[in-house]
């Protein structure tokens, strides 16, 4: 048996999340039915991160099996060809036997995307968390820091989809603005070794409350103390949110 | 009778449209759903461009008469409370007696996004005509030099919706690179007193085959002078386009 790494980029828009779900629209549905046309077997695919309804990503992967003996560029192209216009797979490379996408992940990076000026950008309603208020990226920036290493993110932890340790290491937590195209953006990029269940959202919707001037940017190290989800912010939307890229040991 | 002017943004990608068509969703139908409910009166509105399905606006103008006596900012703040969210008023303001959309514009300006880039950016899609190969926009801008002016634009005129005269001006063509925010894009601007159906996909679609070295800069200035469709390139696709402004005498 083989096995292989996919990484490929969709728009979240149109799909209920990664996940097979009955009768939905998912990301793992028409990969594995384009799996299927290319190779002829019924394959399982297996993912870094399973993202929810709206998310979007730029590099998620996705791991397989199979006895197809198709070259890593052909089979991309075969796969492409066959998959809806909004999942685009960027590579197909080898991968070492065993290898399951999830698993082992090292770590994952997700970038957030706020939008804060008015009026409302309409051709990006779908890929920022649209404010109309004006949020202080210095103070965002300033308040992340606290949330840099390895801490209990119980406080950011969201309900419905509960890990046993609460435990992560965030190696990168940056907050900027980034200006252009005529819009103003606030960009949140979050690397760690995993993130609990919409520990991202929960996170950028504390920042956001730092941001907008209504807790102090001391407030952060105190939701994080406190172990509580009841104390954080509100989650941020999901279509603000990308998985950028997985890393993986030697690949 | 009190006649107003409407400036709206609008993601066409949703729409068969700006025109009122039989069962379909059109721009016109959200918004004179929208005025209805605002003022209590089934109201026709008249929109400076027809769109065509998949064609987005940053600022098309539509114009109607009424006798509700709502101040320009809250009827504007009403129509979006009642527009879905790929419709936006971005403002409502008096215009003369007699005002009319269409006949009365004086210049529109369009924009055409290219992306030449690979691999495919999944998020421009329904905003950008995407290629696989790379065009030079420097003989592109060359060439578009020869349809500044006034001219007979019979080449560049779609089938389906002749109009009578053929002869328009256009004050401006410019072709530019913008780079940015990861991707590169060709961006045309164009500007003029009127444009045939079609017209500037046709320009853009002829404009292309000069950028990807498939004809040379003179070729226009030679489709131009022929006043025969047959002899332009293709038409570009709609969701490329946006109807970026109309300007009206003294408004």
């Amino acid at each position: 048996m083989r096995f292989l790494k996919v990484t490929l980029a969709y728009d979240g828009t149109d799909f209920f999340g990664w996940q097979l779900q009955h009768q939905q629209r998912s990301v793992q549905q028409v990969l594995e039915a384009a799996l299927q046309k290319v190779t002829g077997e019924s394959l399982r695919v297996t993912a870094a991160g399973r993202t929810d309804a709206g998310v979007h990503a730029l590099g998620q992967v996705a791991g397989f099996s199979t006895a197809a003996e198709i070259a890593p560029d052909a089979f991309c192209r075969a796969l492409n060809a066959n998959l809806p216009d909004d999942v685009l797979v960027l590579s197909v490379a080898e991968a070492p036997q065993g290898f399951h996408a999830t698993r082992d992940a090292l770590r994952k990076r997700y970038r957030y995307v706020i939008q804060d000026d008015k009026p409302t950008d309409l051709f990006s309603r779908r890929y920022a968390w649209q404010l109309r208020h004006r949020l202080d990226e210095q103070l965002m920036a300033e308040a992340a820091q606290a949330l840099v290493g390895r801490h209990d993110f119980a406080s950011f932890q969201g309900a419905g989809s509960p890990r046993k340790g609460t435990v992560r290491n965030v190696s990168e937590l940056s907050v900027r603005r980034a200006t252009g195209q005529g819009s103003e953006r606030i960009v949140i990029e979050i690397e760690a070794d995993g993130f609990l269940y919409n520990m991202v959202r929960n996170i950028v919707g504390t920042l956001e409350a730092v941001g907008a001037g209504k807790q102090p940017v001391s407030w952060i190290a105190d939701v994080l103390a406190a172990a509580d989800r009841r104390v954080a912010g509100a989650t941020a939307p999901p279509h603000g949110l990308f998985l950028v890229s997985v890393e993986y040991d030697g690949m």
